[in-house]
Formats: structure tokens, sequence, C-alpha cells
């Protein structure tokens, strides 16, 4: 709780002082006002957060978070739970389409365990996964809570952990995740901090259809029933109906806040991880670019909630950090508009 | 005419076949069926145009045509006619977005004149600019044609040469454009080629007020009236109202198409040249892609006649190719998942 406490004290929001700067910059660049629309306005949120109208975003890491969710008992998903560990060990491999996508943004594989049900340490011992595994999957919220209160916050003291342990490496951080029956929690979560009924937002996850989104649905009804999660209380939330690896993202996001290094959400569980790190400390939203939004039907509230509005809407639906990786080339592209452009005065002329 | 008449008779459709084994390969890779939605729609056009499902991509030229236009004597823009020849110099010293932009996604600049006003023999001596100058600039078409049947062919068969002379060097163009004035004349095409009023498709350029785009919308609507073009003849709407860079751009698209090489389009002006380009052979529409969709209200319309759906909506409106460029990410992102991920068949499992 001591890691937790101290990140989130260390939290402050974007600079205005440094947004100002960069649009003040942005103005002199040889092009109509704002002519590159949202690629600038991506380029001033960066400057906010890092405090630099220069900023260098060049050293990005992929992190994704693994666990399972012992609610996938309840036939919320049509994939088996195995699939996560052989994920696990694929994304070590290079073949998955965030291997493909982190080579083709530049970015370093960080590979987390944080609760994978199954033996990984094989991969442990390799140095390819690093082991925060809390427990063999969470507990099935369908009938108990999906883990104890100190579980929860161990799951985001081991993404703030992750976080702190490769600081002085990474500039920026793209962030996914990989747990079958992930979107099942999700739901839950995004339902309580929305103030939404799950049937709103629960959708059809890695493929389910219409009856089978209904009865995930009425599994996450029945759950907040029964547990009643307090919804002004994250830590609640989470232990109740959430996942270590929605926590671990929570965490990364606390932490990246702390140290002003830019976040790039992917879809919809990455983004119900956000309103959890939201709700413990409102600022830490402004570290946070959305990268996309997904098919993913509770996605579009989330996203509102945290006020955020996606770069690309490109109908993924895949998780891994996918989304947030195929965004990242608009952030730098903005970015590099500000930095490298030549001025009006560089030139000696006017446009107008 | 002889090369327009021989690269029209080269143009054929995409493969299907090639479109179909692109699909087979995808449905192959370790993921849930077609979940990176639309990057895969692109790396499935990319294998039918190039007639490959491991397509080469990474030799990309930024190709941008420049021109002026008498029309902007008409005060359809706010932008004077001198920044034409000055942005056309500025992208040979490296400090315009496109160039930032170009160097974003490993592209070279080819950077031609195709009837700029103003003098730019000095930048053609330095090997910078390439000299395919048609006139100082189109006539005013409020008042007489935009230029004569023979200019337009020449202004096509420009870029179909400009392509013709770099084939062997580049696998894939990113398309854009210079020429102060000249959404004035894609407004003009895209109203008689969608067979909209001029009011619907005329935007507010580089930065009009809503009376000063009302005055543009009035000046094409004259202009259309007194040249009567014929809809169904490119040449004479080309002739009669629009640029020589627009026909240069259609021109690029014709061989490119005629060369299996992917074209990706920039903003509205791009898109009026291709609409030109679609109207001389339907075929050649496979071969494009479509970047963004721009802030300039005729785009979407464009848009839809060549039946694209753009990639990006980030309320760009520079031109120069910015958006084209801006785009290209996503396609290699497509692309490269296609070719690099593993398949169910490399690990031995299945997902389901």
């Amino acid at each position: 709780m001591k890691l937790l406490e101290t990140t989130l004290n260390q939290i402050s929001p974007s600079s205005s002082e440094w947004r100002e700067k960069a649009a003040q910059r942005i103005e002199t660049l040889i092009m109509p006002h704002w002519a590159l629309g949202r690629s600038l306005d991506l380029a001033v949120d960066v400057a906010g957060i890092t405090r630099s109208i220069t900023p260098d975003i060049s050293r990005r890491a992929c992190i994704v978070m693994g666990a399972d969710h012992g609610v996938a008992a309840e036939g919320v998903t049509p994939c088996p739970q195995e699939v996560t560990p052989l994920m696990m060990a694929a994304f070590t491999k290079g073949g998955a389409a965030i291997n493909v996508l982190a080579d083709h943004i530049g970015a370093e594989m960080v590979i987390v365990d944080v609760g994978v049900k199954g033996d990984l340490s094989e991969l442990y011992n390799e140095g390819k996964i690093i082991d925060f595994s809390i427990a063999q999957g969470t507990a099935n919220f369908a009938k108990v809570p999906a883990m104890s209160r100190e579980q929860a916050v161990a799951s985001i003291e081991a993404g703030i952990e992750v976080v702190n342990n490769i600081k002085d490496k990474f500039d920026l951080f793209v962030l996914g995740e990989m747990g079958i029956g992930n979107t099942t929690a999700s739901s839950a979560i995004v339902s309580l901090l929305c103030g939404l009924s799950a049937d709103i937002v629960t959708g059809c996850g890695a493929g389910l259809d219409e009856p089978g989104r209904q009865h995930k649905a009425q599994v996450i009804r029945a759950a907040l029933a029964l547990h009643q999660p307090d919804p002004h209380d994250a830590l609640d939330v989470l232990a109740k109906v959430g996942g270590f690896e929605i926590g671990a993202m929570a965490g990364v996001m606390l932490a990246a806040a702390a140290l002003h290094k830019p976040v790039i959400l992917d879809g919809f569980i990455c983004t119900a991880a956000a309103l959890i790190a939201q709700s413990l400390n409102p600022d830490v939203a402004d570290t946070l670019i959305a990268g996309h939004s997904s098919v993913e039907r509770g996605h579009i509230a989330a996203l509102e909630k945290l006020d955020k509005n996606p770069i690309l809407n490109l109908e993924l639906r895949l998780g891994e950090g996918s989304g947030a990786a195929m965004a990242l080339p608009i952030v730098d592209a903005g970015v590099k508009v500000m930095k490298e452009m030549a001025t009006f005065a560089d030139l000696g002329v006017s446009l107008s």
C-alpha cells in the first residue's frame, strides 16, 4: 500500500504552461492555422505531459500484462482459458500481432505475468517474462470476489514496480493485455464506474453471438448484485469484479503519470483499467492518450468518462496493445511536426 | 495523347484471386477472426493491387505536384498566389510538413512543377524540382477555360511520365499537391462529377470565413454555367475548371494502376483528381487507398463516388500529401501483420 500511496502523491496534472508553449510554437510553423488538426492536439498533449516542446518519445516499451479470470468458467467467452498461457508464450517467440506491431513502431516488448493460470516459470528463468504473478488467475466473481483487497493493491503495485524498474530506459509506454475472460471483468468495471447498465456496456469480446452476449451481461449483472462493489472505492471494484492485469495496467498508468511519461491506451480492457486509475487520482487521465475506439460496445462510454477522443477507429478488437501500437505513429507525426518543421521566421515569409 | 491512351489500356482491376489468397492467409494467423479490422482490409487491398501476399511496399515516394490557378484572382482564397512558389522552394529545403512526414514514413520526396507561376529554374537546375511546367498557372476559369484540352492531356501525361521515370525505384506512391486556389478547382470538379451543387461541395480551403466560402461557391457556380463542362468527358472538365496539378495527380494514379503499385490519396484536391482518373478508367479506383477524411466539405461525397472508406479522420486540411503520409503507417501495419504473424499451424494450437 505504501508504494501505491507514494505514487498517487507524486502525480500532478498536465502542465498548462508547456501546453501553451507548444501551441505557440505550432502557430509559428509554415502552414495555415492548425491545418494538421488532431495530430497537433496530440503534440500539445505530449508537451503538457513531458514538460517539453522538444519531447523525446523515441524509446518506447510495449508492456503486455497477462492474467486469467475465474469468471471464464461461466461460459462468458468462446476461448478456452489455456489460450492465455499459450499467447503469453507466443509473445516471447515473436509471432503474435503485438510483436509485429511493436517491431513496426520500434518498441521493446515487456511481458509481465500478474496471474496467468499455468506454469510460465521457464520463461521467467529465461528472462522473457517478468514474474509478478499474484495467483493462478482470479476467483470466479460469479460466486466469490475476484480477489482480496490486498491482492488488488498488489496488482496495481506490480504495474508501478514494472514501470519504476524500466523507467530510465523508456520515454513512453504502449499498454496492452492478455487474459481470457477479461472483457467480462472490464464490462463490470465500466458498468460501475460509468453508472451504466451491464447490458449497455457488455460486448461480444473475442466472438460471442448475441445470446452469448446476453448471458455474459446477465453474469455481470448478477455479480454486481451479489457483491455490491462501492463505485466510489476503486480498490473495492477491482477486488470484487476486476482482474490482476487490469490492476497492473492501472499501476502502469499511475507510475507513468508520476514520471511525466505518456501512456498510449489500447482498447476496452485498457480503458477499464484507466477508469480504475482515474478513480484513484483524477490527474492521471492527463497522461493517457487514447489509441483507438474499438468495436467493444462499452468502450465509447469509458472513453467519455476519461474525456478522451480516440485517435483511430478501425474496428479493432484484438487487445494485446495492438490498437495502441497502431496509433503511436500518429502521435509521432504530430510530435515530429512540432519539433522539426520550419517557422515563418526561418523562411522570412508569411502565408497570408 | 498516345501515352495517355497506352496507359489507360494497361489498367486492369485489382486481382480477386490475390485478395482471396490474402484473406485466407489472414484467417490462419494467431488471432480471432478479423480482429485487426480495417488494417486487415488494407492488407487485402494491397495484396489485390500488387498480386502478392508478401508485398514489398518499403520503397515509397512522396510525389508533390505543384501548380497555380488563375481563379485565385477572384478572391476565392485568403492566401496570396506567391505562396505556391515559396512553398515549392520550402519543400526542397526540408522544413515543410510533408518533408517531416515523408521522413517519418521513410519516403523520398519527388517534387514536380506542372505549372507554378514564378521562376523555379534554379531548383530545376539543381535537380530538386522536376520541370513539367505547362504554363505559368491556369487561366482564370471565371472568365475563360482554365486550359486547353491539349494542356489537360499534357498535365495527365506529365504525371504518367513522372511515375514511369521512377517506377523501378519505388513500390508505392504517397500523393499530394501545392497550389493556391486549388480547392476552388477541386470543388468545381467534384460538383460536376458527383452531380452535387457547388454550394454543397465548396469548403473553406486554407481559411475562408462563411461569406468568403459563399463567394467561392458563387464563382464556381457561375463558371460552370459559363463553360458548361460535359460531366461525362473528364478531359473537358479538367480543361474548363481543373488545374495542372490535378491532371498530373490523375496521371500518377493511372500510371501506378498500370504498374500495380498502390497510391495513397491525400485530401480533397487529391480525391478530385481521383474522380478525373476514375472517369477516364473506372478500374483505376482499385489502386487507390484513401488516406483520410478531411474537413473540406466536399471530400466525403468525392470519397463515396470512389467507393472509398478513409483510414484516418483527424481534422486535417493542409494538403501537400500530409494526410496520405500520416495514414501510411496503418497500411504498413496491416501488411506487416499479414506477412509476419505466426499461424496456428506454426504454434501447433487453436484459439478455440
